[in-house]
């Protein structure tokens, strides 16, 4: 099977790692000619708004599928009628506005955060009556890494908070802080035929935005319980094929979703080693109409992202059973360049390692 | 680190798919444009004895190694003065003569067959009396996967045999025929520092000279124990650095060389799944200095070879942590085409789940 992947970033490569064993070739379409992916599939050098070059890159291929989410809805439902693109391009519209994606939420009896879309200044003090402070005012769209969001804490924070985002395109959304204890993020997968596999959730651990670290898996089977429903209810509304990514709060013993990546996902990246089938590998064989595999964990497991730039490999792998993943990225800080990691037969093991590899795993934010 | 393999093989691929993570980069010469490994790094189509291609290879990375035999050991000597080619050029060059590769295992003390190198038909009715019957007549030189070996039973099958190989270069050379109760392989890897690592025997069993299938670990301890010290004074002795795979008998409690494989090898293709560290991530942290990981395994595996084709994807893949790797090389009868591995808690497992995958799994010698 040819498989075209919209994007050829660090997502894009492992997708091809896990696919090439399965015998797969892989096509990417990409803007950066150092697109990561570059090694492993053939890529088009192109925008994503390259209509031309889209089609082109649609018709040598079998399937498609967006390891980038900031791809034209329109634009890839116009690619459908050429070629099926996985998964659904109404889960990708619906990921790219972060009101929509409340509201989906919301409609499916998830909760959510409180929130109030705005398009203008004015609104903000009403805005914030109904969300509380602390809250969040994010762009509704193209925002990711801690990107296109502004904290306000006093009421006299909003007006410079608001002229900072008031340029972006799409309209803005506030919304209530929640006093989180813990983030767990579930990676699911759901097949041509219906059938879903959950992975176990992972307790991840941002910084300033970009995720840093998530142990797995997160046990509180409850908590396990309601993300598996939530989220298996958001792969049948939109009849989902491929892996799905949902990223939640937990407040007072209650998931609050958060965010939704309708593509495999960086909080699933420690599935390569620790599970039975990696995120990468099901995904795929979702595309390719294969069963799905198994979700079960073989260790436990913890993921720490290099940001900015690469650990020193001879460090990092003279730890016993720690993984070393290197995404040939230009170092620059904010860039998650490569990740590890860590697999023991206990949680308290990797809480053990845990402070070597944060020293030797850097996260590097401001130049 | 820019990796040259010689040898664009199913072994070069999985090189790559191990090597790439690690931020590693991949050049290939091999006689084939249709090479295995070409999707994953940069190909050079030149038969392996053209100077000027293997030079132009070797002179665009950082070392080489190779992951086919049958490459002139002088060349490799030559190209050995531009780059270092590890493992070591004597250890490849052992390997390729069967004489020379009993002889050494003799000289470090290593039992092997009983065994009379020839060159004229006249010389083998004594060298028959030295083995006793049955033999098998080889060629001394390029036999693989069953190939230039005749069976010899009865004293009158010995002109016959000798003309099916008169024609070889290198001259022929009667090995006695071990009645073995088991044939067991053992992986091992040493760094540039000295340092070894062992992996768990696999035992295997080949079908017409054809590796079909690998179980691990091999778990009888005082055996084990034989197999480290062999593999470890072999590898001593040619300062080794990389992977070595070696082949024994078992007689009688007593391990019997077979041959060495002085590079990655079919029945270490388990170590993918099954081990903490595969054989081919080990063979390339050798190679660029970085420590080796560890060779524990997470589970019990059996390794199935497709030969001649491949089997059907869904069907292998509905089973529970089955692993499938397709690669990508044109059907033909004998021919490796890819290969699955099972893991399991348990040995039981893998011989309960065995016929089911030998029944999928094709094994094609014939056309």
């Amino acid at each position: 099977m040819r498989v075209g992947v919209i994007g050829g970033g660090q997502l894009g490569r492992m997708l091809a790692l896990a696919g090439l064993p399965l015998g797969m070739d892989f096509h990417f379409i990409d803007p950066s000619p150092e697109a990561p992916a570059r090694e492993l599939g053939h890529l088009i050098v192109a925008p994503f708004d390259d209509r031309a070059a889209m089609f082109d890159f649609a018709q040598a291929v079998d399937v498609v599928t967006y390891e980038f989410e900031n791809v034209s809805a329109p634009l890839l439902r116009e690619v459908q009628v050429a070629r099926p693109v996985m998964p659904s391009t109404d889960a990708l519209e619906t990921s790219q506005d972060r009101l929509s994606e409340k509201r989906l939420f919301q409609s499916l009896g998830i909760p959510t955060t409180r929130y109030v879309a705005l398009d203008h200044e004015a609104e903000l003090s009403r805005a914030i009556e109904q969300t509380g402070l602390p809250a969040i005012l994010k762009t509704r769209r193209l925002g990711y890494d801690g990107r296109g969001q502004v904290p306000i804490y006093e009421p006299g924070d909003a007006g410079a908070a608001f002229q900072t985002l008031a340029n972006a395109p799409g309209g803005l959304i506030l919304e209530g802080r929640v006093v989180f204890e813990r983030e767990i993020s579930m990676v699911a997968c759901r097949d041509q035929t219906g059938a879903v596999v959950f992975y176990p959730p992972g307790e991840n651990v941002h910084q300033g935005g970009i995720l840093r670290s998530s142990y797995a898996p997160f046990r509180e089977s409850p908590l396990v319980r309601q993300a598996e429903s939530h989220v298996g209810r958001i792969l049948e509304h939109f009849d989902y094929i491929g892996v799905l990514a949902v990223e939640f709060f937990v407040e007072d013993g209650i998931l609050i979703a958060n965010e939704m990546a309708p593509r495999v996902h960086n909080s699933g990246h420690w599935t390569i080693e620790a599970s039975v089938t990696s995120q990468f590998e099901n995904h795929l064989r979702a595309l390719a109409g294969l069963p799905l595999g198994r979700t079960d964990m073989r260790q436990e497991a913890l993921l720490v992202n290099a940001v900015g730039r690469m650990p020193d490999a001879s460090a990092v792998l003279a730890c016993p059973d720690v993984h070393l993943h290197d995404y040939r990225k230009a170092p620059r800080p904010g860039r998650k360049v490569g990740h590890v990691t860590a697999l023991a037969d206990s949680r308290e093991s990797l809480e053990e390692l845990a402070p070597r590899l944060f020293e030797m795993v850097p996260f590097e934010r401001h130049g």
